[in-house]
């Protein structure tokens, strides 16, 4: 049988609709009816470039992995499962024997299998399969769109909690205001954060982090005609120090900073403004090479980490904390689609907002719920 | 009374020799007749610019503080010393009351009183002040020379073992194999290393390093013409990782990797030869901005750590590591100059080898056990 | 001049207001005069038994350490103070030298000056002094009443904190509904506990828990005639966890249990509570010899913590959790005391209610002022 | 097909020699042919008690599960083994889906599926079946009986280093020279000891400890008439202490205590002996309810931890140490039956010791290599 309308990539700027078997599950999988996808940069960086680093899209890939649905059928061995339970899908299922799996840091997985991530499908389809254990059961009061809004979430969990190690009443500072940044606001905000800055060039940006979630804003001051990115950095730093009261040590200091921009003059003014002793992960992805203080790594004793997906218990926090009513996802999903207008979702992603001005933070596709309008 | 003679940088490229006062100590302090002291680089460093980021030389400070020496005055509060004890001295004294210093990283101390760190004076003098805890008693059997070398050790110790966490059976890879390398390699052997990869461009270097304390040395590839350093650093992890069997995950991989070296082509090709989930700690000091792979970094989700100076129970396990015969210091210990000779001493040092044409791992100056020859 | 009224505990059952000298500060240290000071379990414990485990008051102490007060003399080397500022006193000033005191964690140094710990004074006086970090300066909004009670407060700082590691959305159990229970609660809410059981034999005590911070709470079932308190508590724990659904893994199980009552029972009870893999922190003292299952302990694998008093960063947390409204320590002060009437409030504090009938949960003593009324 | 004899626990004291089925593989196991087998303290329990607490032997079980063996066959999933090789087996498998097992501590798993636990079949058979990476191939020089033994080993293993922490130039001491004992004491000798005190109450086990790795040994004193179980443990604690220069702090102190007999009295008199801050492993089993000091708990703020079984990177660590040389297991191998004398070796491993008097440490049964003699 193959009911099952998907939305495939086939090359760089072309997709299809396409009917696709539906999987047969395995005794410790499940079949999810998907009903709701969030568009991710990812998914956008697939669609223009096909590739992303060495994950190169060879062949026709199924796009999304930001999904929520139904359970439409149970393997005999998941018993936590029934048909018809609201789900949140974790799209990347490790192997479970190597050394990284076993201990607790799947996410290292040589192995993976992540959706659309190449040369596995996506959940841009109408039934996705995973193994039970991917499937957490949505509490009362936490919604589909809530759902697919967990796998952004839980980047942001594992980053500012997992790595960062983040503590009620600590500092946080955070460079970049897109879906990423401020959910790792939210996050910072819901484990008690004493101070949360926002960072970002755009002043629109910071006026919606600041309402959502963030302390305090740092708008950039502009570079100087002929100065070194590196120059500038350092200067940007010092006044944004001057401007927040920042200090290097005790209670005025930033505990952890979070790169979610990946630009590189954010990352420099970073070295800079986080504390003596503390710690800096990086989520954003921007140009690969990039050039950082040392000198500020040493003398400071930093501790830089690369933040990848997430990794155990970063999925249950999320919808704990969206559960608690700590984390409110709701005014971040900007943009609706159903899911034979995917393209146009794509487009707005791309650009940023909507063909009416409306700027994207997240634009959610839905269903498909029997089969493709017209296609 | 001032019967203290002193080596004293008075400004870029001049020293003298002065008598100084010698220091009244406190209740809790020794005074210390220096007998041992070792040449650093960064003695060199002050002596050459004057300067080193942001800790300028001003005015007239006296170098050195790789230093053992004698007890020669106790304080009435300190009880585990007496007169007349063999002691290594850490050079560092901290406030004891800031955050750092009560959570047990007294080296990030704001108010930290430094041995030739200006403007504070350093151990290339007749008697030396230090607080009482400062000063380890050498256990039977580890020479004064020794002790003045725990110094470099416990940076070594605080690399490897404090913040690289490096344990029995883990394999590392050490760029860079000078003296702070070389110590590192030597700690690693003495924790019960499984491998140590010593990487070097000076072929002697990589073959010392070897009948020293490595099990495989690598000497990077030529860089082609015209190639950019980003290229030339994957190429040459790739023909690094080939040649020696390197693996990303599972026991050929390194566990860890640490950079004594400070050149930028070593802290690139090290992110592609640290396995994946591993540790890369910064200890060798070059040009403070440099270009990373931030791509390797994420990934790989790597832990990035800049290593300054030593800390809590890095000179006890220094000690105990050499006073059990797990480390032995004496094969770097190159050259020895009288007092009078420090300006010789300096010269080999920055020059890298004697006039003889003898290369410098470790250059110590003794005494002054009297007074100046004549100067 | 010795203008300095003081409560000092003469021997057993015996007690004396005296006029002490006003101590001299060294350059490091401040003069406080004392105006809040609250009565703990341990003062009335001298007072009845004179001594505390290997503690034995041999010569008249001056009683208390729960003390907040306004800063009447600042050394010359202490920065971050004035005269007139309201500040918290952190009541114990250890060695700063020895090895646990360098590596965070002052509170188990061997040389500890701790105020009403024999052989040391505490801070029923008017006039104490203290090193100056150990005084925290109080934010607008936190009193001085607040002040004093920051000393229980980092008790539970410590216990929940630091040593429990306890994070937000984890469960946590806590054994006794005394003043440290208590607090132990209100720092799991303020970090963002999903629950807080609240266990105790008083069911008056249980309201008060529910009201104050608790999600949950427990009244023991009775005892069986004859029954030996490991079987009973088994049962117990049994009754427990059915009645408030506690599993042994997973979302419904207790990561986190802390024992402040010290009741052999309420021990036992707990190894079969916490969940598998779980932490488990003592911090209420009782008998000091307590029959445990280690069989709980190993096939659970548990970690098992004795919390003894607090160290780096208890105290900041501590104030900074008041300050932003995340813990509320009014509610606790139930009685007030002029200092001439402190022996009445330790005749409360011990019999647990005051003369009306009216439960103590902590009775604070103010001032003196000037002088003591007559004496 | 049923040519599998295997040695078959029916009830209390009842065992038979049986022929069961040749198990069939799935994709990702592998069918080991079974060679070496080692007998524990465990399986000795089983057959004289029928239960180990809350594991009962219901119905007919195969004992045994220290065990290594020729691989006889490979599902096509697993990659890195081949007919033929010498492995060591893991005899636990867990679910790889629960909260503990993607946390990294799969040894905590609720369906952890455990040889000759019941109700779970054990490896003294010709043909068992484990999960590929359960089996983990001998590097050269390291035989089939060493390979029955990684599994005592990575008990070692676990608790030392991986609950214990143990690091290079600590002090250990541990209770108990068995099997497991002696294993902890190789270990801490491999990961670099300072001091290894052996502690038992039999003299002979004692120099047998110190032969093999013990640094020190410490025979209790004899307890006093009528003396309480406590104040025995505190006065042998001291005399202990005084005899072996332990100290509470520093250079003298004991790091880390593992208790591997499960007598009170051992584990009462550990509490005194670690030191103030150390860590504390339970190991051993014996009453599963001990009276303990929880003041030495709280004062000293001890870390006591259950150890049960072994985790990820616990088996890699037992191998690699063996294969480097710096455990040798052998001299731990004193008695050698084949697999039709399984019952004799049980009885020499019950008793202590083989029928002409020869103590036992580890008795190993070889096989079956074809069929049972006969039976």
């Amino acid at each position: 049988m193959s009911n099952n309308p998907s939305f495939v990539l086939k090359a760089v700027e072309q997709t299809v609709f396409e009917e696709r078997p539906i999987p047969q599950i395995a005794g410790d999988q499940v079949l999810i009816q998907v009903k709701k996808t969030g568009i991710c940069g990812s998914d956008v960086h697939y669609l223009v470039h096909g590739r992303i680093g060495d994950f190169v899209v060879n062949d026709p890939m199924v796009l999304g992995h930001e999904s929520s649905g139904i359970v439409a059928k149970v393997g005999p061995n998941v018993k936590h499962l029934k048909v018809g339970d609201r789900v949140a899908v974790e799209p990347g299922a490790s192997c479970r024997s190597c050394e990284p799996c076993k201990a607790g840091k799947y996410n290292l997985c040589e192995d993976m299998v992540f959706a659309a991530t190449p040369p596995y499908d996506g959940t841009l389809t109408r039934f996705y399969r995973v193994p039970g254990d991917l499937a957490y059961p949505l509490p009362d009061g936490v919604s589909l769109e809530d759902g697919a809004m967990m796998e952004p979430l839980a980047v942001g969990v594992h980053s500012v909690s997992n790595l960062g190690g983040f503590r009620a009443q600590q500092s946080i500072a955070i460079f970049g205001c897109g879906p990423v940044g401020l959910l790792c606001m939210a996050v910072a905000k819901a484990l008690g954060a004493k101070r949360i800055i926002a960072v970002d060039i755009v002043p629109a940006r910071l006026e919606f982090a600041k309402e959502y979630a963030a302390t305090d804003s740092y708008l950039p001051i502009p570079a100087n005609e002929g100065e070194s990115k590196v120059d500038y950095s350092k200067r940007n730093a010092d006044a944004m120090k001057e401007q927040l009261g920042i200090q290097d040590r005790g209670l005025n200091s930033i505990d952890l900073v979070i790169d979610a921009s990946g630009a590189e003059v954010s990352i420099q003014t970073a070295f800079y403004v986080v504390k003596t002793g503390g710690t800096y992960v990086q989520v954003g992805m921007g140009n690969p090479n990039v050039t950082i203080s040392v000198g500020q790594l040493m003398v400071k004793e930093l501790t830089y980490k690369g933040s990848f997906r997430y990794g155990p218990g970063d999925y249950p926090l999320a919808i704990s904390l969206v559960a608690q009513g700590k984390i409110n996802l709701k005014p971040l999903v900007t943009h609706r689609f159903p899911f034979d207008d995917a393209i146009t979702a794509f487009k707005a992603t791309r650009a940023g907002k909507s063909e009416d001005g409306k700027g994207v933070i997240k634009a959610i596709i839905s269903g498909p719920d029997v089969a493709i309008t017209e296609n």
